[in-house]
């Protein structure tokens, strides 16, 4: 299907469900993909999603369950009798449902929870034991998984069983008798064996797995890394509880991408689920609000120091016209540095034991920006400002020693900023904070405040005031 | 294969490089992933990689090579003999060797591209035409392909020959006599059935596919909202061109997120593909000195609005205390709202006609915030800072005038800069800048100029100086 006819069957739905047009709301339902009809779902007011969930096809319902926000899940399916509940939490996959299960109110959790067959909800208990970004909490249970001494016919016999509910077949996992893995079986060669075969002759060595309480982080890293479709997740004991597949990574990535830029410029909580528009100007405010004022508050600081030094800056009010410059250019090195190095972080590049190149690398970078740009302003200074403002200067002081004062005073702030830049993250890391949660706006407040003061000092101490 | 012998497995193969032990070094590369043989690589010094490259087995360097950066590939080619060239460029995976070629100077191209065989020349050459991050420049042509009218058996004998420079079996394309994609069919299914069946029985609808001349990000997105694990390319004819699989996706948002992040933070010039330690100095200055020193430039503007405004200033020097506030206020507030819709636009949820929603959604977050904040500097002008600083006013000024004056300004230096935060991003995508680009640090300098303006214009009329 190509965009412009998923266009047109999304905008068909939404004219059924406007029209109460019960027959053409379920054809232009078959066409579209479950994300797109969860889309669509979100952006309905009430009484249209009473119509959209009477209406639509039961079997198809858990996919759009699954794609919508948090927030909405539990009104959502409050809106189904409890027979209905029970066929769509049945037919949801494990993962899906303790993820879901984990989003309602507790007292819903128990009469969800009670629908289940005792197997089911014993799988899905000990899913939600899970922490939601552990690699056990993204794991589905649905796993192909055989017994060594079988032949490749037992195998498929016992795999098409189970085919309808198996999240992936691409690779099916061997294991002991006490659940231990010990290999696993490429479906391409199940398919290309004669019958008889053995399975033990095809069983290949699996490269990776991972601990059911590791971070989904560190998932996401092995993926990218050794370009993996499937990793298995295993207990301390080596025994293969589920699997991570190459969607549940997109996920993770795109969470932890929108989470580390969020946290960047000072926006707090986790991401909502929601999109951007869906999200109200309620949780908005309650995300920003926090850092806003409390920068504003830290900033204070910053206009106590210009307030004391109210004799430097009126004997020189010339002063002024460089004094938000020297501040913005630590704000702004300083970021560029924090981000260069919190993405080298996320993307594993970083190692513990790398704290002293970096600091050597942003040092050297430091002074030479610092040079760079303090030369810029100093010839700024001498050649191009007497053509606009003409300074008028104490006696005792001449256009080059005031070119010599900013300039030193830039030099030192770009210089400094840029260490602190990339030595905050690093910082945090080592107590156990988010590094991205000291990038900028945070690195700004605080090396705003050393700008105000160098630049006066400077000022005082090269110009004598 | 756990964490910790795997960093063990580092271990030995690095010492086997220090001591030229060709034996122990054969051993430790055969135990690691071709992803940690490429990193242990990028760090040797000259003669190490020499050590490296004539040791290496021949049939595992091909992977190697492409997870090198692109600056490594044509001086790591060029330590191995012209045979050696050939073997490594034969086995490499088309979409692979077609993105090494392009990494290469042209003079070396010509000579890898003649020790192909003609329809692996052919091939590439094809590949190489499109831009490298569209989605046929993403795309292998090594797609499990049949046409219609076979049975399973013939089509598992068909398969069984290619299915080691297959890519993918996950899904089997079928395509009429012009090419022309008609359906898939999943390896499953195939496994399942008995040999006679026809093949045309299990043929399914292609949910989505993608234009070769697409934009990469398009396929991600795709990727991410459909839960897909394979998307086929085709031409404008609908042709089957090749298909993106989900490793590609990996790479790709890992691009991106860094690009956005990057931009977001003024740094300049595609990411780098060697890490951030093995980047040079020079390196990091060039991308990015060149937005420091022009916000820098730009930040005079703001400085000369101040220096314009020395009367001002000079008759109630109190202002200076909350001078930095409000103008950092302003950086923050827009860099908050900036980065919620540039994120929202790279997850694709704002579509082309939502600007209004935006802007009213930022005026009343702008005005709330604005209102909030003005409202907490007013309150603790009054009651918290006579503790501190005795204030010495002209006549005609009170404390609560001049509280209502600092909080007034605070107020619209957020609302305005919330709203610009918004809007910037959305006009570059409108005039086809990408937005990342207008975020932070761009908007923060912008709205210190006009909160700096703002700020004294406000005081001169409240306080009438």
């Amino acid at each position: 299907m190509n965009e412009e006819n998923r266009t047109l069957d999304i905008q068909s739905l939404e004219t059924a469900i406007k029209n109460q047009d019960v027959k053409n709301f379920k054809i232009a339902a078959k066409e579209l993909h479950y994300a797109d009809l969860a889309s669509v779902y979100e952006d309905l007011n009430d009484e249209d999603r009473s119509f959209f969930t009477t209406h639509i096809d039961l079997s198809i319902f858990p996919n759009i369950l699954a794609e919508l926000p948090d927030t909405l899940i539990e009104e959502t399916l409050e809106r189904f009798n409890v027979k209905e509940q029970q066929k769509i939490l049945e037919q949801l996959i494990d993962d899906d449902r303790a993820d879901i299960l984990q989003d309602v109110s507790s007292e819903a959790r128990q009469r969800y929870l009670a629908l289940l067959r005792p197997e089911e909800m014993e799988a899905t208990r000990s899913l939600m034991r899970y922490d939601e970004h552990s690699a056990g909490g993204r794991m589905t249970t649905n796993v192909a998984r055989i017994t060594s001494g079988m032949t490749v016919k037992e195998v498929l016999d016992i795999l098409r069983e189970d085919q309808e509910s198996t999240e992936s077949l691409a690779r099916i996992y061997v294991v002991d008798k006490e659940g231990r893995l010990i290999g696993k079986v490429r479906l391409r060669h199940l398919a290309f064996s004669s019958w008889d075969t053995p399975i033990d002759d095809l069983v290949q060595e699996v490269d990776m797995t991972i601990l059911a309480s590791a971070d989904q982080e560190e998932a996401a890293q092995l993926f990218s890394k050794y370009d993996m479709t499937i990793l298995p997740v295993v207990d301390e004991y080596g025994r293969l509880l589920g699997i991570i597949t190459h969607d549940d990574i997109l996920e993770i990535l795109e969470q932890e991408s929108t989470e580390d830029i969020e946290k960047m410029s000072g926006i707090v909580g986790d991401p909502s689920e929601e999109t951007y528009l869906n999200t109200s100007v309620r949780t908005h405010f309650k995300r920003r609000s926090p850092w806003l004022i409390s920068l504003a508050l830290i900033s204070i600081f910053s206009g106590y120091i210009m307030f004391r030094f109210q004799n430097v800056l009126s004997s020189i009010f010339l002063l002024a016209l460089y004094l938000p410059m020297v501040i913005a250019a630590g704000g702004n090195s300083g970021g560029q540095a924090a981000t260069m190095v919190i993405r080298a972080m996320t993307l594993g590049e970083l190692e513990a034991g790398s704290t002293i190149k970096v600091v050597f690398k942003e040092l050297r970078l430091g002074i030479l920006l610092g040079l760079f740009m303090g030369t810029c302003i100093a010839g700024i200074t001498l050649f191009i400002l007497p053509a606009f403002i003409h300074p008028e200067f104490p006696d005792h002081i001449t256009l080059p020693l005031f070119a010599l004062s900013v300039s030193t005073a830039l030099a030192i702030q770009v210089s400094f900023s840029t260490m602190a830049g990339a030595l905050l993250p690093i910082g945090a890391r080592i107590i156990k904070l988010d590094p991205a949660v000291v990038a900028s706006p945070g690195i700004t407040t605080l090396v705003d405040i050393l700008g105000m003061a160098t630049y006066f000092t400077v000022a005082r101490t090269v110009l004598s005031l």
